[in-house]
């Protein structure tokens, strides 16, 4: 059986499309031609795998049946992409996923049917040949949009074009990470951790306050939820250069999602989790405690809880990868006690220099008020 | 009377924010303090100044008067963001928008009012500082979040950082464009014109193709309706390098609307139209007529005009720069009766390459397929 792998070559990733239509085209004449391909990750059918603190699936394999009504649209559109697919890692060439939808799309003559109607199909699809061959889309040459920036004494180089450049000398924007960062590769890197940041506004302020020079730290900000070039990234810095990570987000349930999306990976991402996930990073803040220990409330430089972000922690605190920890639930009762929330850049209230000045460099040096 | 200019300096703009403070002060003796500032732009008082085909500002004056019950807090409130955004280019930091407002929100002791509820208001108020002082807030400091790419063969320099780099040698994901660009300078630029596209995946679909450097383009993505930084920067490629400039966007009214103001300006801007617009800029696709040139309509590849759509068409269609001009209103009328629009990533439908090798190749060669 196939598995996921972290560098999938090109003649690898071919051998897996080809057998996959080898294995139908040989059904075709002994019996009902079928796609196999494990089944999406929900709620019900992931699996927390406590020790090695990861969202796994429960792998169960589902198929796409030729000789079934309700199958044989989904099977001619598998094939279609999978026929693409080809075509793009052969040509070297790389389609969003809207693009993908525009290809595909075409009436068959005849039924007078089309192949596609809309691009949640497509992209279902893609989704599908993701689980059929195991590998990740962007091995395959399909991207969605969405970028993050990393600032930093870092030098990355562009595979197929030669390129190369540290992400500190490019202004104070940093490099733009794309969606996909598979030509990217790590050279080296002058820095003794990464912090990853939720909002655009915070790596920029760290960034003029000198903070990834007087700390060594690399900045990633993932601009809310990571895209996936950012999650892959993420994890490859950990894996390849060894460097502890730290997520600094919103204290709100949306943050402390984000980085439990970095950490153990997403649902319904569950398959990809040892690819995209990067299960010991470590969640820096805002913590609900900041508020006191910083004075927040008094500034009015807290939110309200709105009746959204009660129903998301009430969700969120019964994952069992939150359940099981005693600090996490302190927070998020707090969180419910004093009706409140808090954003990063709250912490301007007390100046703009302080979060680089003090507040970052005393949980670094606190390391009990970091959680886990 | 001060006037918008380019480059503002440090001095200027300290000088303006002093020479606004000292004014009040001396009313505070005389009689009725009050800052004067130009009313802000709406349909009603901008004025589309037909010679030099840009929208401007009908200058009125209106202003927050001290001794108003209904503008006093709307005057301490602007007294509030004077004096930080002279800190700030004091100090020589950016603040986003969200950290003025926690910046300045504090509560009043003994009237127990709070300076600021909302951020709407600490916006609100910085747009007053712009039209009392006249410059943009990025001349003082205040940056917005929002930011766009830039792929070619161009040198940029960050003036205080002495970075400097080429935007054809970062990979394939180009330079981020930050919002704001006060700082930059731009250096040897080696190409013939520069190309603004509406969405991202259509800016990596052209550098993928390598389009820049086959027809020696600056390649520009506003991501949607462009941040001001990618605005400014357009501005200055054509002002300060003298390079023509297209614009490329999906043919509907919102990326018609996109055109018109990289071209003209934005109403509620209109203020700043000598610094943000561009009056010369030309527009390349997607026309309507493309639909049918391109046979994108036998595709698949178009889509139904919804409610919103209509409801847009009608509106701009109607702005007395689309109004005057006989080629727009036929695109407008010839959208009205097909019911239909098309995006740039619809021309996929043909192949990835068809864009590249094809459709712009095409409208360059013949002048009479663009827009103006």
């Amino acid at each position: 059986m196939v598995q996921y792998i972290e560098k999938l070559s090109k003649e690898e990733v071919l051998s897996r499309i080809k057998k996959l239509a080898d294995e139908i085209y040989n059904e075709f004449s002994s019996g009902n031609p079928s796609i196999k391909l494990a089944v999406r990750g929900n709620i019900k059918n992931i699996e927390y795998d406590e020790k090695r603190d990861i969202i796994t699936l429960k792998e169960k394999i589902g198929s796409r049946e030729f000789f079934n009504l309700g199958h044989v649209r989904r099977f001619m559109q598998t094939l279609l992409v999978a026929s693409l697919a080809k075509k793009l890692v052969e040509k070297d060439k790389t389609a969003s996923l809207r693009e993908v939808y525009y290809q595909l799309k075409h009436t068959i003559p005849i039924l007078n049917v089309n192949t596609l109607e809309e691009q949640e199909e497509s992209d279902a699809v893609i989704e599908d040949l993701e689980r059929a061959i195991k590998a990740i889309r962007e091995q395959f040459h399909i991207k969605a949009e969405g970028r993050g920036a990393i600032y930093g004494d870092i030098y990355l180089r562009d595979r197929k074009r030669g390129d190369e450049w540290n992400c500190s000398k490019l202004g104070r924007g940093g490099w733009s990470v794309p969606s996909t960062i598979e030509d990217i590769e790590i050279g080296d890197v002058n820095a003794d951790f990464v912090l990853v940041v939720e909002k655009e506004a915070m790596f920029d302020r760290l960034i003029e306050e000198r903070f990834p020079e007087k700390q060594g730290a690399i900045l990633i900000t993932s601009k809310g939820q990571p895209p996936r070039g950012v999650r892959r990234l993420i994890h490859r810095l950990r894996k390849e250069k060894n460097l502890p990570v730290y997520v600094f987000t919103d204290g709100d349930p949306w943050g402390f999602y984000i980085y439990s999306v970095i950490k153990r990976g997403s649902m319904n991402l569950s398959q990809f989790s040892e690819l995209l996930a990067t299960p010991d990073v470590k969640f820096i803040g805002m913590t609900i405690d900041d508020i006191d220990e910083y004075d927040l409330r008094k500034k009015g430089a807290v939110i309200k809880l709105n009746q959204r972000d009660i129903k998301r922690i009430n969700e969120i605190a019964n994952y069992p990868w939150f359940k099981k920890s005693k600090d996490w639930q302190r927070q998020f009762r707090k969180m419910m006690d004093y009706g409140i929330k808090v954003e990063q850049d709250a912490l301007a209230a007390n100046s703009l220099e302080f979060v680089a000045d003090t507040y970052l460099p005393d949980k670094l040096e606190h390391p009990d008020k970091i959680l886990s």
